[in-house]
């Protein structure tokens, strides 16, 4: 792969691309994108108006969940995810902005489409320098022990949407029929095979350079999110994987959506020559079977995923 | 502020007063107030019946809440707190005493008007000892990070509020639809101007001696607690400040008070002299504006507020 | 105590059972039986395959529960709880057996009912290391503060129990009025006994070698466990104890089991020779009066209980 790279004369690109600094810029579009899921969710506008400083505390859990989930599994003090007084300023600002700017202002602005794609492609970059600090920090402290680099690397890149259930307690929200593990979102998943892939890649049982899997990972994060963003698509590119994986590891018959159109599921099937069923999956159950994920035309679903979309935009 | 104190000759007063130790008496007075609050919540007797380990557990947590919340953000092993031996047996025997005492002898000397309005005074000491105890920590870990201090002296001050929808869960009792941050208690928010006080003082921007501050914020939370207890009133002395706090700050009209009284609100302002809304407030989000508190004449939201106002007592 | 077991001859046997190993084969039991709990929770099934991910996870916490509980209550991380990959490896394998074995063959012969009262035995003395351990643990942190002994001790033996409110929420489900502080199940009852008896020991306040009591510990724990399982009885053998224990110390008169079969009340007062009512137990007021467990024949409240039961099996 490293090879390739080199051969295409991407190598340079990849390098100068892991030097990338994520301070102000993009740290400040994953803070805008983040509190704007926030203030779509329901209700949050009337709590912003009853309880500046409830609207406030759930903004930092969208901005800086992934820090607090991980700083817990790892023993640290969360406090200390406010020892960097300028990104609580800046998502302090982001927060101030899109939630009491006069008319909206601001909101209007980041809302208008092209802009927001571009937020948001910005947003997922760091998402893989999220993840490979994790990865790495975990790293630093338990070695070669692949569940906690995984661990750790998920829940700094997917924090928010892991502990959604207590932020949304901040809100006075209680959902507890569904959570991210129960039915992960595109985000989540997405976040997960990054966090597999770079715990492999840290560990050397994937031989790849880092800034080689940085770029191609990162390609792949903002490709996917400006396409479904663009197409308005919520079909997870990993559908046909996880149908696969279901029948082969699990031996299911991917639920509901089965008997919906079992003719499409079989498709898939054929279709299905997926690179990761492969040696030892046994011991990472990482892959879910969501039905709604196994079968590409289930346009009735579209709503929910919709709005779990937003969330973790 | 020192000078003037100086002048006055409280400056002795005022260092012995810092000196004062809070064990045993005025720690025994808060063990006493906080299970009686614990007590006179809706089925806490029932519980003491059917499961004394259950009461006595959330009875360690309205003793101990403070500690064990800041220990859980500092990432010290909440265990620790019951580290002093002499503490837990003193808020175990009231706990003991108030919950099986016979005829309910020690709770009905405890109730009695004057008495409890004593004890309420002595809480109200532990609590400026309290907030500083967790500024002063949080300084030898964070220095000068503001909102570190703020949030580790507001948790110790005020951490049983903060924790209450895990308290009440100890009991069987879930009430997702508020917290502390939602809609907060006199007790809480008084905690938190104290936890900015003292923050602003240890990291010198508050030119005042400690000893002063703390004599003079112990005096005000005393004065305004026993008022609040003699004549039975629910209005909190924050609330103009918080109205104009949220005019100016965040451009709200004060929500569905609004809507009932505009004239009082508009009262409000027109007197509204407040000192605080001077300066860098932007940065520091720490004021609510809950609609029942902008408008001081709100008579028909006595109750929620009477029942909130005791829990924190 | 010692002595007597010294002239019985079963000093050696007592050295050489304190010196068993429990991997793989009592671990293994211990994961099975975990596994088995909560694939008998209704909905588990629905939740293997709609969500195999959260279905692991709550497996892991199954399994796992008490290792997570005791390292937050010290402050360690609980990421380390997977820094032993081999027993994760294990339960894993388990959880993959007894969920999606073909035709459940996994399962059903595991629960061929002498088959599990084996296996059950032996979690049971997996138990008596797990309790050992967290005294052992807090023992070096914490020397003679016997309620973190007994904290941490409880927490390790007990700990699924005592999360269990956060393990259902993994899988979707909240119960909100109840939890094991509420209404303890056997299991948690005779491990909260077991934690004090090893605290003691620890302390030296319990003049018996640690090697006899384990011995003796471990004997009543699967006698007790296998009775009730052979004879279905729900009955807990703490129920005379209890009983006596809320009247003397806390002057409750049993609730409403009284009321319902007053008689066999105080046939068990005058039965009651409870050794364990002497002196300081106003500092530790562990036991519960759970109104079910103050009567022996209380036939109705079987189903409950059964179900309890099953779960921390």
């Amino acid at each position: 792969m490293d090879a390739l790279l080199s051969a295409l004369g991407m190598d340079k690109v990849a390098v100068g691309f892991s030097n990338l600094s994520m301070f102000p810029l993009f740290d400040m579009a994953h803070y805008i994108i983040s509190v704007m899921a926030l203030r779509e969710q329901p209700g949050a506008i009337e709590i912003s108006r009853r309880s500046p400083i409830a609207c406030w505390f759930s903004a930092m859990i969208y901005c800086f969940g992934g820090a607090i989930v991980s700083s817990v599994l790892l023993g640290e003090p969360p406090v200390e995810v406010f020892s960097n007084n300028i990104n609580i300023l800046m998502a302090s600002a982001a927060w101030y902005l899109l939630f009491y700017c006069p008319n909206d202002m601001f909101f209007n602005i980041c809302a208008i489409h092209l802009f927001r794609v571009l937020l948001a492609g910005m947003k997922e970059v760091t998402r893989t320098w999220k993840v490979l600090s994790g990865v790495t920090l975990a790293y630093k402290q338990y070695k070669r022990l692949c569940i906690a680099l995984i661990t750790i690397g998920w829940a700094k890149g997917a924090g928010t949407g892991l502990m959604s259930n207590f932020e949304q307690l901040v809100r006075g929200v209680w959902k507890p029929e569904t959570n991210e593990l129960l039915k992960m979102s595109y985000a989540t998943k997405v976040t997960l095979l990054g966090a597999v892939l770079f715990s492999l890649q840290t560990t050397g049982y994937l031989p790849i350079a880092q800034h080689n899997l940085m770029f191609m990972y990162t390609i792949f994060l903002v490709v996917t999110k400006v396409t479904m963003m663009m197409t308005g698509s919520t079909v997870s590119p990993f559908a046909c994987v996880e149908s696969v994986l279901c029948r082969v590891i699990l031996g299911l018959k991917s639920g509901d959506a089965e008997e919906k159109n079992s003719k499409s599921a079989t498709k898939d099937i054929s279709n299905g020559t997926c690179p990761a069923s492969n040696g030892n999956i046994k011991a990472e159950p990482e892959e879910t079977c969501a039905p709604s994920a196994s079968s590409p035309d289930t346009e009735e679903s579209n709503d929910s995923n919709k709005s779990s979309n937003k969330k973790d935009d």
